[in-house]
C-alpha cells in the first residue's frame, strides 16, 4: 500500500517535492479516530516517546527522593538544542544523584542548535556528553538507577534495570510487544523498538488523559505533561517546533518529535494520542503534519489559529530573505 | 503514477524510511538508455545544473579574458562548503573583474560545511557572501557581466544579460522551454527553471560528449569538465559526495548535486548523461542514487567498485561510533 502525499513543498507555482506519510490518531478507550496509510507497519518512535521512557523515573519516586525539579523533569523528556540552560540542568540533575558527565553513556555531540555550535565554538570550546540532545533523558536514567540501588554503568544496555523498567512502561502503554526482532540502537545507544502507530497513538492517549492507568502512572504523567507544559524550552530549545507549539498551547497539547520523520502528540481534553511517520524521515513534513492535525481537531482561538497555521504552511525564504516557496500539508490532512 | 522506492533507510533488521524517485539516463543522441518513475514532471535543476551555467563565462572567452584559472573555473560550478580556500578563491575571481565581495548578490549565510562553520565562528569572524555557497558561480556571473561590459547591477533579475545568456545556454543544451510559468527563485536569488529529467539529461549527455553542439560550446565544455576534474575540493569541499566521487573518477564522471534531492551527471566515456531527483528531496538519497548508477554504467576496478559501493550504501553510526542501520539502493537500482 502506498502512503498518501501528506506534504508537498512549493516553488515558484510548482510543487518541487512531496512527503508520503502515514498517521493514526487514537482515543482513550482504543477506538480509531483517524488512520491514513499503512499504519500496520512498525515505526521505531526514537526520541518521540521520552516522556514515557520518563515514567519509571517519577512513577518510582525517584524523581521526589532526589528533589527533581519541574525543568529537570521536562529536560528528562528532551531533544535539546544544547543550550546553556539545557547543559545546567543535565549537570543539576546528575549532580542530585551523586553522579557527572563521566556517567553518561550517550555520546558527544556540537549542540542540535546552531547558534549554540557556534557559541560554544565561539568560547573556544568543545562539547561534551552534556551538550547531547539526550543528555537530560540519559541523566533521568542515571538517577533511576542510582535511586533503585542499581550501577548505573551499562544504563544503555537492553538487559540493564533501567532498559528493562523503560520497556515495561512502553509495553504496559501500547500493549505492542517490545522484542528483539523489532528492535535496533538509537541515536544515544539505547534500544529502540518499533511500534505501529496505532499503538503509539494509543499509549499516548493513556498518557494524556489518564484512562485505563494506573493511579501511579495517572500521576506521573500528569507530573511530566504539567512540567513540559510549564517548561517548553527544557524540552526542544530557541526556536524550535516543540517548545513554540507548547508556549501557544500549554498543557492542552502535549508534543514530541523523534528522529526520521516521528512525531506524537497527546491532546488531554479529547482523550485523544497521535503518532506519525513522515516515510523518508524529513523532519520538516512531520512538523507541518502535526500542525495541520491540531488544526483539525483542537478548538482554537483566532490567534492560536493564525499562529498554528503558519506553522503548517511555513513560508520558505532564501538567503536574501525573498520568498521563494511554501511547504504545505495536504487537504487530506486539514479536511 | 508512483515514484519507485529507490533508496531505504536501515536500522536493525527493519526499514526505518524509504525515499521515492525518478531517474533519466540519456545518450548524446537523445535516446533513453533508462528511465524509472514519472519523468514527464518538470524538476528544478536547482545547483545541479552550475557547470551548464558557466558555459558563457567560458564560451564567450570571459575566462580567458581574465586569466581564469582552472581552480576559480572549478568553484563558479560550485555549492561548497565555504572554507577558506573557497572564499579565498571567490575574492580572487572578483578582484581579477575588478570587483569585490560588495558586489555579490546571493546573501550570506553561515558555511555548509559544519567545521568552516565552527571554524569560523571561533575566529569570532561573521559568514559575508562570499561564504555562500553560490559565491563562485555569483562571481563568475559578475566576470560575464563585466567582461561583456555590462552593469553587474541586478545580474540575478532574470531580464539582466547575465540570466539571459544563461537562459539560453540551457535552453540550446536541454532544449526544454525555460518560460515564466516553469520558474522559480533559487536560494542565492537567481531564477531556476523546471526542465523534465530526459531533456536535463540529455544537456548533460552533450555537456559531457560534445555530439550535437558547437565547437564553441564543446570546448567551453571539455574546459569546465577538465578544471572540475582537476579540483573537486572546489565544486564542494572536504568529506563532500561531489568531491569523493571525482576523487576516485577523475574525468570519467562529471557529477554534480543539487538542493531537494536533485543530481546531474555526465559520463563521457558512454556519451551518457543523468538526471535525478529523490521525491522527497533528500540529499542522502539522491546521493545512494548516483552511487549505484555509477556501479550499474561504468566499468570500475575493484578498488574503485569498492569505494563507491561504500557510497551507495553507506554504514549509518550513532554518535558512540556503533552502526545501527544502512542507507541503500534498492534493487531496482543496482540492477
Amino acid at each position: 500500500m502506498d502512503n498518501p502525499i501528506l506534504v508537498e513543498v512549493s516553488r515558484g507555482r510548482l510543487v518541487e517535492s512531496r512527503h508520503r506519510g502515514s498517521v493514526a490518531v487514537v482515543d482513550a478507550e482504543g477506538s480509531t479516530v483517524l488512520t491514513l496509510g499503512d499504519v500496520e507497519r512498525r515505526v521505531f518512535p526514537r526520541s518521540a516517546v521520552k516522556a514515557l521512557q520518563a515514567l519509571p523515573l517519577v512513577e518510582n519516586g525517584i524523581a521526589d527522593k532526589y528533589g527533581l525539579t519541574d525543568e529537570e523533569i521536562a529536560l528528562a523528556c528532551a531533544s535539546h538544542s544544547g543550550e546553556p540552560d539545557h547543559v545546567r540542568v543535565a549537570a543539576s540533575m546528575l549532580a542530585k544523584a551523586g553522579q557527572n558527565e563521566s556517567c553518561l553513556e550517550c555520546g558527544a555531540h556540537w549542540p542540535l542548535g546552531d547558534a549554540a555550535t557556534r557559541a560554544l565554538a565561539a568560547s573556544g570550546g568543545q562539547p561534551t556528553q552534556l551538550h547531547n540532545n539526550c543528555s537530560g533523558k540519559h541523566a533521568g536514567f542515571i538517577c533511576l538507577a542510582c535511586g533503585l540501588g542499581d550501577d548505573p554503568k551499562g544504563y544503555v544496555k537492553s538487559q540493564h534495570p533501567v532498559q528493562q523498567a523503560v520497556r515495561h512502561a512502553l509495553e504496559d502503554l501500547t500493549g505492542a510487544s517490545h522484542t528483539e526482532d523489532v528492535s535496533g540502537i538509537d541515536g544515544c545507544s539505547i534500544p529502540t523498538y518499533a511500534i505501529p502507530l496505532p499503538a503509539l497513538a494509543f499509549g499516548f492517549a493513556k498518557f494524556g488523559s489518564g484512562v485505563g492507568i494506573s493511579p501511579g502512572c495517572k500521576a506521573a504523567s500528569e507530573r511530566i505533561r504539567t512540567a513540559v507544559a510549564r517548561h517548553p524550552f527544557m524540552v526542544a530549545g530557541t526556536g524550535r517546533f516543540d517548545t513554540k507549539l507548547m508556549d501557544i498551547l500549554g498543557e492542552r497539547a502535549f508534543v514530541k518529535t523523534g528522529a526520521e520523520g516521528v512525531y506524537c502528540a497527546a491532546f488531554p481534553e479529547l482523550g485523544y494520542g497521535i503518532a506519525l511517520k513522515a516515510d523518508d524521515g524529513a523532519g520538516r513534513a512531520a512538523e507541518a503534519m502535526m500542525a495541520a492535525l491540531i488544526l483539525r481537531f483542537l478548538r482554537l482561538d483566532d490567534n492560536e489559529r493564525a499562529m498554528i497555521d503558519a506553522m503548517a504552511q511555513p513560508i520558505l525564504k532564501n538567503w536574501n530573505g525573498i520568498e521563494v516557496g511554501r511547504i504545505r500539508a495536504t487537504q487530506e490532512l486539514m479536511v
